[in-house]
This record gives C-alpha cells, structure tokens and sequence, in this order.
C-alpha cells in the first residue's frame, strides 16, 4: 500500500514537471512571437492553452484522489497541497504567455521600433526563476528555493526601469505610444511570472521545511 | 469528534471571511484615495497589508490541520480545498489593493485631470464580483457562482474601452502621460480582482457540485 502511494507520489511529480514544461515553453514562444514579430507563433501559444488548462485539472483531480484515499500526513500532505499550488502558479505561467501572444500580435499593426526596454533579457531572466524554483522543487532543495528571492528583485528593478523608460519615450514621441504601451504591459506579465516562480519558490520551502515564508516581500505593482 | 469536527469547519469559514472583508476594505480604501486623491488612505492601504498576509498564513495553517487530523473526504475534503484557494486569492485581492495605493501615490506629483475612465464604477463592478462570489460561498449556491461569469465579461469589456480611451489620450495629449498610465493600470488592476472573484465562484462550484468548472473563458490581458 505504502509502496504505491509513493509510486503516486512520483507521478504527480512527473506530471506536474510535464506541466512546467509546456509553461515553460509558452513563455519562450511568446518572446520569440515579441523577438520575430512572427504572428504564426502567436497563434502557436494560443492554440497551446487548452491543453495546459487540460493538464492542470488532471493534476489537481490526482492530487486530490490522494489526499482522499490515501489521507496522507506531515511531510506528504505538504507536498501534495505544495502541487496543487504550484500546479495553479504554472497555469497562470501559461496564462502571462497569451497574454504576450495577444500584446505582440496588437503590436503586429504598427511598425517593428527600437524600444527601450530588452524584453527577452526581461523573458530569460523570469524564466531563469521558474527554472530555478523548479530544481528546487525536483530536489527538494530549500536552499536553492532561496535564491529565487533574489532573482525576483532584479526582475521587479528591471521592470520598474522599463516602466520609467518607456513612459518617458511616450511623453517624447506620442506617435509611438501603441508600441509602448504593449512593451510595457508585456514587462508588468514578466513580472509576473517572476512573481509565480518566487511563490513556487515559497511552495517548496513550506514542504521541505514545514515553515511558511510567504510575503517577505512586497508585492509586485 | 464529528460534532467537533463540523464546527472546525465552521469557525474556517468564518476566517475566511473575515479575510474577505479585509480583502473588501482595501480595495474600497484604495478607491477612495484614487477619487479624493487623500495619501493618507494609500498609507492606511499600505499599512493593512500584513494583517491581511497573516490572516492568510492562519487560515492556511487552520485548513492544513484539519487535513492532518481529521483526514476528510468527499465534499468536506473538497470544501477544504476550496477554502485554501479561496484565501489565496482573496490575499491576491489584497495585492490589488496595494498595487492600486502605490499608483494613486505616484499620481499625487501630477494634476488631477479628468480622464476618460470611471475608475469607481470598474471598481464597483469589480468588487460586486467579489461580493457575489463569496455569498454564493456563504450560502453554498453553486447557481449563484455561475452569474458571477456574467458580470466578469462586462468588466473585461469595461477595462478594454478604458485601454483605449487612455491610449488615444496619451497619444493626443502626451504631457497627461504620467495620469493616463496610471489609470490604465489601476483599471488593469481592478479587472485582476474580477479574476479573482471569478476563480472563487469557480472554487465554490467545485465545492458544491464536485465539478471543475475552470477555463471556461479566456484568461485576463
């Protein structure tokens, strides 16, 4: 019985890894859509979206199963609701990636400028956190789950200063405000998704350690 | 023990409510400080938060518990569930709040134009969700939760008219970028907490009916 309920357990891991990838990847095609100004992967990430929202039921009903029968205790409960969180976190990972698809394919009717913000910096750095969060997650590391923290702070100081750029190029050259104003709302859901990874990040720590260090820090504007 | 056990389940949905009424107060503070422009009420804003994150920890903390020890099944194992997501995203709510309070204090630097967004009434539909919502939580009534998905679609509709009003502004009018950006994010803000409230009438019907009623709309900009 034991030795099956913790066969379940791997699964749910694997699964949600699955999960993480397919998050992931919206990501990096969203700012490849950004990068390219290529609308056929926009379209790519929006027809993706069905079936992370697919998987992350079929997650949630596998965790939940588990808590059911198996009524778990201490260190297997918290992992199990560690999941389910976490599993919610990915698909709104998934959900910043439309919202990017959307943003680049509005940007599709004006003109290909030069902003001052280096979006795909901005990408690969929230990506390096939900990255690190989840090798934290593999290895039920709570050091590595750490250090995520820190990332999030680049993160929230480059957005704060694509934010302060981007206005200002508004208020010099108004003609290029749609641009702009896409770019930036494109920074605020990178942020986002450093957001996710920071929660992620906390999931961890609350299963490895039992301890709940969530809101050490402010929350993103 | 069952007796017990039923009054456990009582005083977790009174926390929770409690922490709605927090969640409420927040965003009607922060409302009140966009319409008077009054700092002290973003300060007020800003100065409730870690309760709210420690109502949040408590309550987690009370659910978790009850899952360790009285290992529940079916509805009341559902029930559980649906309140620790539901505190997650009233806590979100909060954020909103905050991320309203900081914006309406960067507008303090600037005149206090009109501008072609009626923040209050966004913000009066978005928090009639919320109420809506919980009540449906309150009373069990899954038929409730369905009208909140209604109400989300005209808030939805609301904040893309105030995009481009505000962006028609900006470009028209570039010396108001700083207000018009505000707002848009503000107005951004407000459509996240009809988010919010619809994932808890979505939580409230998996309560009640055991079905997973997520994704059922496409997700916010």
């Amino acid at each position: 019985m034991r030795v099956k309920f913790h066969q379940s357990l791997d699964e749910l891991k694997e699964r949600l890894l699955v999960m993480a990838g397919m998050a992931e990847q919206a990501i990096q095609r969203s700012i490849e859509a950004y990068r390219t100004r290529d609308l056929s992967i926009c379209e790519l990430v929006l027809r993706s979206e069905p079936a992370i929202n697919r998987l992350e039921r079929e997650i949630d009903q596998m965790a939940l199963d588990l808590l059911a029968m198996e009524q778990p205790t201490a260190i297997d409960l918290r992992f199990i609701l560690s999941v389910i969180r976490i599993n919610a976190d990915l698909e709104r990972v998934g959900d910043q990636a439309v919202n990017i698809a959307v943003r680049v394919r509005e940007m599709g009717a004006f003109a290909n400028i030069d902003l001052p913000v280096d979006i795909p910096k901005l990408a690969e750095l929230a990506s390096a956190m939900v990255r690190k969060a989840l090798q934290a997650f593999i290895e039920g590391d709570a050091d590595l789950a750490d250090s995520v923290f820190v990332m999030d702070d680049q993160v929230d100081n480059m957005n704060d200063a694509a934010y302060y750029a981007l206005s200002t190029l508004i208020k010099d050259k108004p003609e290029l405000t749609p641009q702009s104003l896409n770019a930036l709302i494109i920074a605020r859901n990178l942020e986002r998704v450093g957001d996710h990874a920071t929660n992620i990040a906390e999931d961890v720590i609350f299963w490895v350690r039992g301890a709940d260090v969530r809101h050490h820090a402010t929350p993103a504007q």
